[in-house]
C-alpha cells in the first residue's frame, strides 16, 4: 500500500504546445502496472481551454468546481458544471476548458493503451470557442 | 460523448455484508468497454468502515473529506485526510474506513479483470478497529 499524501504532488503547467491559455495540472496517481489508469485535477483560468485531442481508450472527467465546455467534433458544444461526468469514448476528437469568464476544475480520468493516453491536434480557434 | 448530470445518478447504500456502519455509494461512472475503469464516491459514517478485501488490478481511493482510516493486512493502520491518495496493488487485503468520530469521503476508482473488481473477506472486527 502506497500513500502520497496532500501537499506532495508537484502542480504542473499544462504545456503551451497543447492548451490555449493558463492551465494546472495538479497530478493525483500515475499508472500501476499492471493497472493502466491515472487521474489529475486540471484547472482552466478563464478562456482557457485544451486542444483538439483522442484518448486510445477514452476518458473520464469529473467536474468538480467552476464553469467550463465540452464539445465532440462536429456536435454542438456543451456547458459542464460541477457534479457533471463527462465520458468521451476512444478514438472521439474533442475539447475541454474554462468558459471565457470563469474558471473550471475536473479531475480527469484515463487508461494507457500501449504506454498511451492522448493524441494531440490542432488548437481549439477563437472561431471555434464559445463568445458568450 | 456522453455527459451525465450531476443529481442524475442514484445514491446506493453500502450492503450490510460488505460494511460495518452506514456507508452511501454515489456512483460517478461505470466501466465503459474496452476501457475497465469505474468510479464513485463512497462515504462512511463515523465508526462505518469497509470489510476486509481485495481488488484484482488494485484501487485508488481520493479522499475528499473529513478523517479516517486505512489499513494493509499485518500492516499499522494509517490516519488519511482530504487529498490523501492511496494506491493498494493487486491482490493486498486491506479494509478502509471512517474514525469513531468522524465521517470520511473518498473517491473509489478500480480497474475490472474479467469483470470483477473485488473479493470480500470478512469484517473488521471491533479488536480491529482503532478505538481514539
Amino acid at each position: 500500500m502506497e500513500i502520497t499524501r496532500n501537499g506532495t504532488r508537484h502542480s504542473n503547467k499544462g504545456p503551451a504546445e497543447y492548451f490555449t491559455g493558463q492551465v494546472r495540472v495538479d497530478p493525483l496517481f500515475p499508472a500501476h502496472d499492471p493497472a493502466r489508469t491515472s487521474g489529475a485535477y486540471v484547472t482552466f483560468e478563464p478562456g482557457a481551454r485544451s486542444a483538439w485531442h483522442t484518448h486510445p481508450l477514452g476518458q473520464i472527467l469529473v467536474v468538480t468546481a467552476g464553469s467550463g465546455w465540452v464539445q465532440a467534433w462536429g456536435q454542438p458544444v456543451h456547458e459542464i458544471g460541477p457534479g457533471d461526468v463527462i465520458w468521451t469514448p476512444p478514438g472521439e476528437k474533442h475539447w475541454h476548458g474554462a468558459k471565457a469568464g470563469t474558471s473550471l476544475t475536473h479531475i480527469a480520468i484515463q487508461e494507457a493503451l500501449d504506454g498511451k493516453v492522448v493524441d494531440w491536434m490542432e488548437k481549439v480557434g477563437d472561431d471555434q470557442y464559445p463568445n458568450f
